[in-house]
């Protein structure tokens, strides 16, 4: 048998699967994200997953370990440069503390370039060579994958389309930026404008539900995140006029209250859009996205990074 | 003599050019667009320069010919879909016409992303092997070289800087959104905003003039253009993490004006910025850049599009 490991490290969960050359999840260990207890911690917890299942599977079959991490990635130096979730974690050369504990290469990326790279490969993307993805989560993440590869620019810091401006002067973000699209669209933007609403203290889920029950208050808080995500992805439709954009992440579960504004703004904002067939699609593989690219890490016959 | 003819398509200007493959122009010819004259002239006008330029050299060097011409381009069907400058052109199969009349294959490319192409032959991004122009012209043109080749998305209308949002209800633009960069940043735009700001009727080298003699009107006009550009060129130094961004066009010449703004604006809202060493810089080609570039293409190990 021929299988690779990929392992993501969420801000709270962390989870490894073993998965075969036709993208079949073969063995799956799921964890917990020890933040608390340090980073050496979340490091030989990583470690840990990742042998149990080379040992379940054999060394023989291993045909090599992708590890997927949240934030700004520096690809050189094999680091988080600035991550909101785990902050802790920046700087710290985790590809290097990995690949000395295991005793074999690794390949490390960014969650959202992984996950892109998993819709490409066993997900909604599996037609197509070109896409990008947006992640609705707490931020918005994502990924572009360019000619089948993924995107990295130069440091491996390129696909951050949560931090597109969509509006000049708007919510503060931690990147420094004001007005990124993650703090306009994503889960928790959805929750907090929610909340100034008068709609009280409720997650997004629950923002849906008075949405699809005709509250006008919470109909009015998609109408705004769905024009903001449109303002982002009209100009991705633009830069790039790739086939393919797809919408993924927790929110997604909210796309029947969002996606007539969204694509609506794509419409009026992009002549690319309106000149082309480029469909605008759901992510289809959830939360295991990233799970499936980071496994097809060592698959891909990837650039490296400054070459 | 190995030689490849370009022929650069403007608004007003049409030049063709005969250069060798190490970038030196060897012969020139230029002449007036006659678009008043309906598009059989122009054509005609287009095939008499490249084959003056052809008879003058002799077939046996012609190693290829590379034609550019402004506006959104549909590839794949060698026609110009929109265009500010040759709306009426809109539509017409410029490739297929210019290959029957000469009797050779023409490669054909939108002007903005043949000013990248010789930016990165024979310019200022000669060092990379990607990079982003921004050209600040009537409108904001540009493009995207990613790994040494042009970025045409898979109908060949990738890479239309101009039309990022800046500003979510700000002026209209022709392409359908609003608040496009090339409306708050480009020449036409400075224009505008000398006017609006009670300055009078004047171009923006006087508007340039008038803010380097201390006028402060004329001052704010490059603060709001130099933010608005900036906006645009963070959001590109985010999404691309590419180690070269160039800015070109006329406005070119007011870099001192706005450019510390720009740059501000791109430090303020890029991490992806703070945390590497990205260079923003002044195309070097001025008006040839398309010129260059056309002559390139057909040298270019081009992916095709829709392959």
């Amino acid at each position: 048998m021929d299988y690779t490991i990929g392992l993501d490290l969420g801000g709270t969960n962390l989870r490894a699967a073993a998965i075969d050359q036709t993208g079949k999840m073969i063995d799956k260990v799921a964890g917990h994200t020890n933040l608390s207890e340090g980073r050496e911690v979340v490091v030989a917890d990583m470690v840990k997953a990742i042998r149990t299942l080379r040992d379940r599977l054999g060394r023989n079959g291993l045909s090599g370990i992708g590890v997927v991490v949240p934030g700004f990635m520096d690809l050189e130096k094999g680091a988080i440069v600035n991550s909101n979730n785990l902050s802790s974690l920046e700087g710290f050369p985790f590809r290097d503390r990995l690949e000395e504990s295991l005793e074999t290469p690794v390949v490390l990326e960014n969650d959202g370039n992984a996950a892109a790279l998993g819709e490409k490969w066993m997900g909604a993307g599996r037609d197509v060579d070109d896409l990008v993805l947006l992640t609705l989560g707490t931020g918005i993440g994502g990924g572009i994958i360019s000619g089948g590869k993924i995107l990295h620019g130069y440091m491996g810091m390129a696909g951050e389309v949560g931090h597109i401006t969509v509006v000049p002067n708007g919510n503060p973000c931690g990147c420094g930026n004001r007005g990124c699209v993650e703090k306009h669209a994503s889960a928790q933007a959805i929750s907090v404008m929610a909340r100034l609403s008068g709609l009280g203290d409720i997650t997004s889920e629950e923002c849906f539900h008075l949405a699809m029950n005709g509250n006008e208050k919470a109909q009015a808080v998609f109408l705004s995140m769905g024009e903001s995500l449109g303002i982002a992805v009209a100009m991705l439709v633009n830069i790039f006029n790739f086939p393919l954009y797809l919408i993924g992440g927790g929110a997604l579960a909210a796309w029947d209250q969002f996606a007539p504004h969204m694509l609506g703004e794509v419409r009026r904002r992009s002549l690319t859009f309106r000149a082309s067939n480029t469909r605008i699609e759901k992510a289809t593989l959830g939360s295991e996205a990233g799970l499936f690219g980071a496994a097809y890490l060592p698959r891909m016959n990837s650039a490296p990074v400054r070459a």
